[in-house]
């Protein structure tokens, strides 16, 4: 069974390679950029600027093939690509939260941005506290490096 | 561009048609259900169990084409397809947010589960707390209705 998606849209940033880009958007709130909706899709834009977060789902371009095995950022030990986030995964899907800022037309102005310029992007869902937000979250193997990861950006690990 | 990924496992659950879904797990924890990873990828769940809570990103096998403006579960009025959840997008990829209760070789135990059995299971990330969970959520159209939510199951609204 093969499965088919088309992007939708580019998402738009300051880093253009993959080195030095904010690990993830909540560790460095003023990382800015925008997404480019096609117009053909803008009328699915309808209502989202009420959300103060939205999800952006999208194609990690740059990775090539997978391991399951992988080392994150933020630890030299490997891990199970399902127990992190990086980009060399069996389906490349990349998953962020960012701030939405603001709408104009068929352009979303975000912040606590961690996405490459010009990565492909497959939907957009608005994040809803009921029901992305859990509590007596067990944090795994992040538990402890998680306290020394403000303003973490990437290193070259995954540019080969 | 075309972007093309494979199942990488099966989502199962009681829920085997599209009405009597939960619309969100977190509003129904008791909701159970099991994910089976295809053996060839068993070893990407290494370290998984230290997590309370996985993501579950899946393709909606049972959306037939798109609509920008769809009514959503708890409302009755059309909104944009990027400020609803509902499976008729322009990709219909999932997104989940499940507890992990056990794993067992390459089966991961799982409650507050919102997925129809048989789902083709996309990818896995942990959920990661200083990551995903924000605050001071704006929440837009779902704010009111969400004062109303809990327990709440899907109708035929998807069924056509």
């Amino acid at each position: 069974m093969k499965i088919s998606y088309k992007p939708i849209g580019v998402i738009h940033s300051d880093y253009e390679q993959r080195v030095g880009v904010p690990i993830q958007g909540a560790l460095l709130p003023d990382s800015r950029g925008w997404v480019e909706v096609f117009p053909k899709y803008q009328d699915g834009l309808k209502d989202i600027e009420g959300f103060s977060h939205i999800i952006l789902l999208f194609h990690f371009h740059l990775a090539s093939g997978y391991r399951l095995l992988d080392k994150p950022y933020l630890e030299d030990k490997k891990h199970g690509i399902f127990s992190i986030r990086g980009p060399r995964r069996p389906n490349p899907i990349g998953f962020s939260i960012v701030r939405l800022e603001k709408r104009v037309d068929n352009v979303l102005h975000i912040s606590e941005v961690d996405v490459i310029d010009g990565t492909p992007l497959l939907d957009i869902k608005p994040y809803v506290s009921k029901f992305d937000v859990r509590s007596n979250v067990k944090d795994g193997w992040l538990t402890e490096r998680l306290k020394h990861a403000a303003g973490y950006k990437s290193d070259n690990r995954y540019s080969d």
